[in-house]
C-alpha cells in the first residue's frame, strides 16, 4: 500500500492495513539503531518541531532521537517558554511553525483534540504525541509493535490493560489499535476509573485483577498518577497496590509466558512491583527501544505523504 | 559591496548600502527554505550560541532554524539556567562563550545596549536579538524585506507604526531602517506611549489612528504588552482596542492595498482584530517566513566578515 | 596504551598512565576547535545524552559543544523536566536512556556516587559531570591540561587550591589527579571548610593564604557559593575576601609567574579580584577552551572502549 496521510492523530482513524503498514515500516527502521553509525539520510534538510505543552521527557526525547537518526533538524519548544506564556493560541503557534517552513510538528497538549485541530489548520504534518485523555498513538503503536515482535502476531491475542483507564490516552489508543488488528482487549480498574464509553470501543471490563491476568497473553500496566487531582477520588496508593498492583504472587496464577508492558515511567510499588518490572516477563525496556523505530517510521511516512501531496499540487 | 562588520547591533549604525546588501543576501537565502532539502553548508563546523536573558520562543526558534539551515551547530542558553542565575556578568558569560570557540553569539537581553557592550568585549560576532527598548534589528530587517518583496521598493513608501512606541525596540529599529531607505514613517499611539525623542529619529507623530492609516502603504501593528508594568499607565485593554485597534472597519477607510504587518505574537482583539490579522492585507505569516531568510543572511555575513578579519590578522 | 574503561567516573580510579593518555588525546583534539570547520566525524551517528539534575550551563554547554564537534547527536535532559519530576529513579532513567540506544550519558547529580551507581547498572558509557561533593573529573582534567600546557609538566609542581574544599568536587578531583601525576597539592581555607579526610588524600593543609601562594607554581581558586546553606557557617562574604581573596596585593608576594586558575563562574570581589582574574597570570579563559578538548577526548575514548567491548562480546 501507499501511505497517504500527512498526519498521525490517533489510531481510531486508521485502517487495519494502515496500522500494519506502520508496523512493517518500523521493522525496517529498527535495525538502524543497532548500527555502529545510527543514522540514515531519510529526513535530511527537514525540520521537525517538538511542541510540548505538557512536560514529557520520555516522549520528547524519543521523538528527538528518532528525528535525529533520520538526519532531520529538531527544534524543541516547551510550554514554559515565551509565546506560549504570552497567550498565543495553539493555531497561531502552529501557523507560525508552518511559516518557518518546518515539515512536521510533534504536539503534546493537555486538551483532547488539540492535535486534530492543529492538523486541520496546517498543511504541514502533525503527529499527536498525546492530547488530553484522547489518544497517544505512537505509544500504542510501540506497545503493539513490541507484542507482535514477541508473539509473532496480534490477531487473536488477549491483552489486558490495568489502571486508570478513565484518564488514559494510552489505554484508548491501545484499544483502538489492538481491536482493529484482531486482539481481544480487557480493561481492569476500580469502577471509578473506568469511563462508561469504554465497552462501546470494543473492550471488555472487569474490576477483578486476577480475571484480567487470567489467561491473558499480555498485560499493559498503566502508570497511576496519584499526583493528579482527577484520581483523588480513589482513596489510597497502598490500597491500589493491594487490589490492583501487578506482583509476582499474582503473576504466578497467570499464563506463565504473559508479557508485562508499561508505558513508563514506572512507579515501583504503586502499580507494579520491582520484581515484576525487572523480571523475565517484562518487556518494558524493549518498548523504549521500539519507540524509536516506531517514531522513525511515523515521521518518515507522514513526511513522505506530505511531499507527495505537495508534488501533486505543483503538477 | 563587501560586508565588513563582525556584529549586527542595530540599524541606526548601518548605511543605506549595508541595509540593501543584507536584503539582497536574504533574497538569495530565501529559496533555500523552499527546497526539498532545506540546507546549505555555509556555516558547517561553526558554532552559534543563542544567549537569551528574556524568554522568546519565536526569535530563538527563528535564529535556531536559520543557523541549522546554514549547517551550523546551535547551542541554546536560556536565562533560567545556571551561570546566569549564579550571577556571572554578561561580559564574563560572553568571554566564556568566546573561549568555547563559538563563532556567533545571538543575544537577547532586557538592557538597552547589552549587545553593543558584548560586541565591544568580544572578537567573535554578536547579533542583537533585542536589547531592552533599544533595537531589534533582525525584526525590522524582516519587516522591511517583506515590504520590499510586496511593493518592489522602500523608497517613497509611507509606513505607519501603531502601538506602544515608547517601549518598542521593534519600532525604533524600523524607524532607523525605513528612513535610511527613504520611506516616510509615522508613529501612532496615545501620548503616554510615545517617547519625546521619536521625532528626532525622523518619524512623524499622530495620536489619531485614522490619520495613521490614511494613505499609508503599510502599517506595522505592535503587540500591546498589558502584562508589563510600564503600560499600566494606559487605562484599559478594551479602551485601547476601541481607540487604536486595527479593525476591518478602520481598514475600509484606508488604502485598499494597505499591507498589515505585526511582529507577533498577535493579541487578537487587543491591538488587531482576527478579521484583519487573517485577512487578505495581512502579511504576518510571510514575515515569519522571511525572518528565516533575513537571519540566515545576517548570520552568514557576520561570520564571513569575522573570518576575513581573522585571515587579515594572520597575514 | 589502549583505553579500556567504558566510563569516566573520577580521577581517584585512574592510573598515572590513564591520566596521561587522556591528556595526550586531548592535545590532538585541541586543534579541531581552531580549524575553520570545527568538526571531525569521530562520533557520527552516536547519541550523547546530557542528563543534568543540577543546573549547570557551563558544563552542559561544554559537553554539548564537544560532542557536536565530534559529530555526535546530543540530547539534553534537565532536572526540571518531566520524568525526573515524576520521580523516576536515576537507575530507571538510565536504563531508559540505554534502551534508546544512546552511547554515552553525561550525568550531573547532587548525590556523591550517582555517576558510579549509574555506570554499574548500564552497559553504555557514563561520564561524571559532577556528583555531589565527590568528583568532577573533566574539570580537574582540564585544569591539569592547562597547567601542563603552560608549564610543560605536572611532575614536581606545587599547586594550591583555595576555597571551600569541604564542598568541592573540583578540589577532590584535582587532588587525586595532581598527586598521581607527581604534583604537590596544598589546600587553603578556613578550618570549617576543610574536611578531615583531606590530608589522607595526599594534600597539605594551611589556613594561611600567603603560605598557600608562597612559592606555588599555580593556584586554583574555587568559587565561594555563599548562596548554599552549607557555607552559612562561614560568617561573611567580605570577611572571606579580606582573609582569602586572591588580590593583586597578595600576588605580589608570590612567585611572579604563578598561574591563576578558576573553574568558573567567577565571583569578582568575593574569592578573586577583577584585577587578578583578568590579569596576565590568569589562565581562566584558556581553561574554558581546553575544556572542549578534554571533553572531546573523554567522549571519544569511552565510546571507543565501549565499541571494543561490544565487538569482543560479539566474537
Amino acid at each position: 500500500m501507499e501511505w497517504v496521510r500527512k498526519d498521525l492523530l490517533g489510531l481510531e482513524d486508521l485502517s487495519k492495513e494502515e496500522l500494519e503498514f506502520i508496523l512493517t515500516t518500523a521493522e525496517s527502521f529498527k535495525e538502524v539503531s543497532s548500527r555502529e553509525i545510527k543514522k540514515v539520510p531519510a529526513l535530511r534538510g527537514k525540520t521537525v518541531v517538538n511542541l510540548f505543552y505538557e512536560p514529557s521527557t520520555r516522549t520528547r526525547v524519543s521523538f528527538e532521537v528518532a528525528a535525529k537518526r533520520l538526519s532531520a533538524d529538531v527544534i524543541n519548544i516547551a510550554s514554559e517558554t515565551s509565546s506560549v506564556k504570552k497567550g498565543e493560541t495553539l493555531i497561531d503557534t502552529g501557523t507560525n511553525i508552518q511559516a518557518l517552513k518546518a515539515d512536521i510538528v510533534v504536539v503534546r497538549h493537555n486538551y483532547s483534540g488539540a492535535a486534530a485541530m492543529l492538523a486541520r489548520h496546517l498543511k504541514i504534518s502533525v503527529v499527536n504525541a498525546g492530547d488530553g485523555w484522547h489518544e497517544h498513538p505512537t505509544q500504542a503503536l510501540l506497545d503493539i509493535f513490541t507484542l507482535k515482535e514477541k508473539l509473532g502476531k496480534i490477531e487473536g491475542l488477549k491483552v489486558s490493560i490495568v489502571g486508570d483507564i478513565a484518564h488514559s490516552r494510552v489505554a484508548r489508543s491501545n484499544i483502538w489499535g489492538l481491536t482493529k488488528l484482531g486482539a481481544q482487549v480487557t480493561v481492569c480498574a476500580p469502577a471509578l476509573l473506568i469511563p462508561p464509553e469504554i465497552e462501546k470501543m470494543g473492550a471488555k471490563v472487569t474490576h477483578d485483577i486476577d480475571k484480567a491476568l487470567g489467561d491473558a497473553d499480555a498485560v499493559n500496566v498503566l502508570r497511576m498518577q496519584f499526583e493528579r487531582d482527577e484520581t483523588a477520588a480513589f482513596p489510597k496508593q497502598l490500597d491500589y497496590f493491594k487490589h490492583y498492583g501487578i506482583t509476582q504472587e499474582r503473576l504466578e496464577k497467570a499464563n506463565k509466558n504473559i508479557i508485562i508492558m508499561h508505558p513508563g515511567p514506572i512507579n515501583r510499588g504503586i502499580e507494579i512491583s520491582s520484581e515484576v518490572a525487572d523480571g523475565p516477563n517484562s518487556v518494558i525496556l524493549e518498548q523504549v527501544t521500539n519507540g524509536i523505530a516506531v517514531r522513525m517510521a511515523v515521521l518518515f511516512l507522514v513526511a513522505q505523504a506530505n511531499e507527495f501531496v505537495k508534488d501533486e499540487a505543483a503538477n
